[in-house]
């Protein structure tokens, strides 16, 4: 039986601000440093050890890895970031508040942006500098392969090529993994382990800063999962998910 | 023309109480933080950029490094950790205090212990708690391989594979490379890379939290190396890290 840990980002400041991020390299607030102590500390007191980590590159998930791993005496643990793993990029609604958007776009247009599965916000434009391909972190990457805007359908056709190719794997050969993510790449990432359809995973939230443990079989069948917090908190952290999801930008 | 960047890790809890550290996993004092992060501040002021980073398994390294990456906003840069990048493994030594061991093994033999190339410290027995195979970081190592006390020269053994394996071939790929790691594993690395002899190495004193930039040539071969801070800071520095192997355990 094979155990693998999700944790997705605490708060972070345009969370605060109520702008949509994105790919926008924003860190976590003192409250997000603090939701990744408490993981950490939670992972460890459940006697929980790992052989590896994967997270994104993006700096609020890379934090709370660093600090949970910190938190849980394992800074040498092996981590590997890739771009794959990255929130869902936002187009041209990146860098701006609920308010603006709402004016520039209405809002009709930007609910359903947010909740179908498979409409993306517009481009980010090509020589726009919030552009991926001006960001020295991709440079290794075709100008093809990098999204200027993405729906949940694309997020989830860069993510299930990375666990097949790179996670899975390394799960399969014994490793105990914990990833450290976002929203948007987490729902990628179960709703291929759980198959779940395009109309539920847009609905299902992840609570912030939750350790959230799948267990599979040898065969990397998921055979349950569970948040590993007390059962309160977690209720809780999902109601204020599920209301920012109402009244606030992801 | 490749360059590559070495970075001594800053002042660790166990230099300000003067015990012998090696591969005893402290942590950065308040003072090692801020040297980490003014090397940092200077890479970034000098415009260097990074596409991979090589530390140790021991925390003080790699808060260093984590530091120093969060300085130049490059958290998302690839890290690869190895215990070939340890510390040299004090032995017996280990958790000392300079009186402690002046009084346990006499102030000319320790000395020894500390000036020669070849000679070790009694090893820590293989069944101390402190002996590294109860350590969960090194459980994929053989017994064999672990050693339970280092001289120099030991220290020189297990380093110069790490670089010519892997270290020297990214190099050539063309990677832009930052090392963080300890005085002795540094030291280690630059004698087989400049080819320093076995009197000279055991003197050759390196800053804490100063970066040295080393160019080579397409072949690898060493063109110039130089620091890059402030002269007088350099020379300060040097100062206090000449004046600690005098008064103090390394």
């Amino acid at each position: 039986m094979h155990k693998l840990v999700l944790m997705r980002h605490g708060e972070s400041q345009w969370n605060l601000e109520n702008r949509f991020t994105g790919w926008t390299d924003v860190d976590l607030t003192e409250k997000g440093r603090e939701e990744a102590r408490k993981a950490g500390q939670l992972l460890k007191r459940e006697g929980y050890e790992f052989d590896l980590a994967y997270t994104s590159v993006l700096r609020r998930a890379i934090r709370t890895l660093w600090i949970a791993l910190d938190t849980m005496d394992a800074m040498y643990l092996p981590v590997r970031n890739s771009w794959r793993l990255n929130e869902r990029h936002y187009g041209a609604l990146q860098g701006l508040n609920k308010a603006e958007t709402a004016a520039k776009f209405g809002e009709e247009q930007v609910l359903i942006w947010r909740r179908a599965y498979a409409i993306a916000p517009d481009p980010v434009p090509y020589d726009d500098e919030r552009h991926p391909r001006f960001d020295r972190r991709y440079h290794d990457l075709a100008p093809s392969e990098l999204p200027a805007t993405e729906c949940l359908k694309d997020t989830v056709a860069r993510v299930v090529p990375y666990w097949q190719e790179t996670i899975a794997p390394s799960i399969k050969a014994g490793k105990r993994v914990l990833i450290a993510a976002h929203g948007n790449s987490l729902r990628a990432l179960i709703k291929h382990v759980d198959g779940v359809s395009d109309e539920d995973i847009v609905k299902l939230n992840i609570p912030t800063g939750q350790p959230l443990v799948y267990e599979f079989d040898d065969e990397l069948k998921p055979i349950r999962h569970y948040y590993l917090g007390d059962p309160d908190e977690i209720a809780a952290a999902l109601a204020a998910v599920a209301a920012q999801g109402k009244a606030k930008a992801k």
